[in-house]
């Protein structure tokens, strides 16, 4: 069992002595153009507003999650962040188990560990395709078979699944999650799906994100979608995020969050941002560019076995047993550059690390680093 | 069984088509100068850094709240609000039963209520002194005798008391409150004490203020004193609270919250606030003078029963059977002001209502309206 979360920009920022804005951080997958100007603009002028407690029906952000991603408003719960909303849903009654991918963000595991749910990881294995590309494969047909076992059981699992899942990047299969999630409902089961990076994916307007599995709570009862407002809209300081649940579970969900647990800085920003088209579209276009552009610079890097990025961050080992991530820490760590270890995230080892996707300018200067750092 | 909130702004605002702005707010009971505005400033400057995730170590709040309150940090535990602390004490495993006050604030019940424990009321019985004064009487006897009965059983109580409770403003008295918290020790039971408004109470240095019980967590290792941080400081729509448990007990509180639950603002404003001395002083001064000046006043009115207040509100009763408080939120209504009516509390009626305490500008407002009103 493996735990934590990855650089702590200001921790790093006091053991090189700089300030925090000057660290260039790789670490966290915050979108590269940073929060939108205009929506920021407003929040800045609602500033006085703080000294109301926040709508604590959400009016306007519930609004205008509807109106963008096209899911009505009495199947969405809002929280403070994604995290609180993991939270909560490890705290519906009756779950026994609890399987959480690996690689995989920590945060499953903590929200479930804390319910004392007891938790399975689900491996996701690295695979190398016949053309010589380097992806992890979804344990689809074992998680099946497992959902088969339960069937007629007394136990209750809440299964959870990145699409993308994070570190690596990996979409889900709408096909084969459909039949899981049919087979875990046969068995009284949960299915969560995060989607907190699936804006970033495709050019499609927000509400028509071929990607999104998001419209499967329609379908099955036992399906919960998670949806980060902080990452695309750059605003993990502010703390935001929604989830999408069937109309059974949306009201026992929303039950188990605090009254005024979005502050109302958040709620102004999430419901100005989503709507702010010329940021979205602008943000899609600049992440497709640079993955592309980081993908293809970092694979001609021998040392180096890269993941192919679905979103604004992509997964690497370092296949050179002479170098190590600590030591490629040290390395960035001089040029104030802070990148992700995955040597605590199970299934992955000391040679593993995760870095951001940002702009073009602070990427050119990573895959130089990287180049002169691996010669 | 009574339920929720009080005067939502955004509502009222809405109603009577004004801006929230220009609503004059007696239901919330804040800070009657705002937020200290120094702070404010950098929280200002601060706002590009939200695009960094929050420190998840809080350790400039927990420095700042160690030091001013006079609290080791290994007591403390800071929360999204006062409201996410308390949710997560009730998690706290192996509670069977919790007692509220009646009247008392709403969070308690609901807290309990989502973490699936039976709640009852602790009734508080208005009293009258020999000298005419109006006051609240808390049933220490009735909580000792039920603690003492419970010891060596099965149950396990989370008893909940208000310091100064809301809304009538009755300040524990410590001797009893020792007993009480000795009894519920050896019941294996746990005593929650809010203090989130005694910072209004008395002119010493917030650390030394000897209203407060907080140095009873020291003392008895089943004792949580809780502490909101946006009712003095005025900034419920950030969102921040701290609790100080005993060192056996803060551990497992911390594991409760979800990481980063603090946000980037409320961690950097409340951080500076507690140290703004002159913002301290002079909110204690204004609301010693207000609450004076405002009980003296409507204590004139024969229609009126007034609650001596502590802090900054205070409790009100129409004693005249052909007014009603619905009559009057009306009335006030019609001058943009926005009371709170105590019809919800438990243990109160329709008959009772409780009013901030803010500047004397609009403290005189309202006290001509009341009596124009009452005349």
């Amino acid at each position: 069992m493996k735990y934590g979360h990855g650089g702590n920009v200001f921790k790093f920022a006091q053991l090189h002595q700089i300030a925090v804005e000057d660290v260039i951080d790789y670490s966290a997958n915050i979108n590269p153009l940073g929060p939108s100007e205009s929506s920021m603009g407003v929040v800045a002028e609602m500033l006085p507003m703080v000294s109301h407690y926040p709508d604590p029906n959400q009016t306007e952000l519930l609004d205008a999650i509807e109106r963008v991603y096209k899911m009505p408003k009495e199947h969405i719960v809002a929280g403070n962040g994604a995290a609180e909303l993991l939270y909560a849903i490890c705290r519906l009654p009756g779950y026994t188990g609890c399987f959480v991918p690996a690689p995989g963000f920590s945060e499953y595991r903590l929200a479930a560990e804390t319910a004392n749910i007891p938790v399975r990881d689900t491996f996701y294995m690295p695979r190398e395709s016949a053309e010589g590309d380097h992806y992890f494969e979804v344990p689809y047909l074992a998680l099946q078979t497992f959902a088969a076992k339960l069937k007629g059981q007394d136990g209750r699992i809440i299964c959870f699944l990145g699409n993308p899942n994070n570190p690596d990047g990996t979409l889900l299969e709408r096909e084969h999650v459909r039949v899981l999630a049919g087979m875990l409902r046969d068995a009284n089961s949960l299915l969560v799906i995060d989607e907190s990076f699936i804006d970033f994916v495709g050019t499609e307007p927000l509400g028509d994100n071929p990607h999104s599995l998001r419209d499967l709570i329609f379908e099955f009862d036992n399906v919960i979608v998670v949806h980060s407002l902080t990452k695309f809209y750059a605003v993990p300081g502010l703390r935001v995020g929604v989830l999408f649940a069937p109309k059974i579970l949306q009201p026992k969900l929303k039950e188990l969050i605090p009254t005024w647990s979005v502050n109302t800085l958040a709620q102004t920003y999430a419901t100005l941002s989503v709507d702010d088209t010329e940021y979205v579209e602008k943000t899609k276009a600049v992440v497709c560019d640079e993955k592309s552009y980081m993908y293809t610079a970092l694979s001609a890097i021998p040392a180096l076995t890269v993941y192919k990025p679905s979103v604004n961050f992509m997964l690497l080992k370092i296949n050179t047993p002479n170098k190590t991530v600590e030591q490629l820490q040290e390395y960035l760590g001089d040029s104030n550059i802070l990148i992700r270890s995955c040597a605590n995230y199970e299934g992955l080892d000391e040679q593993w690390f995760r870095v951001a996707i940002k702009t073009r300018e602070s990427n050119e200067i990573l895959v130089k680093k990287l180049q002169l750092f691996f010669s």
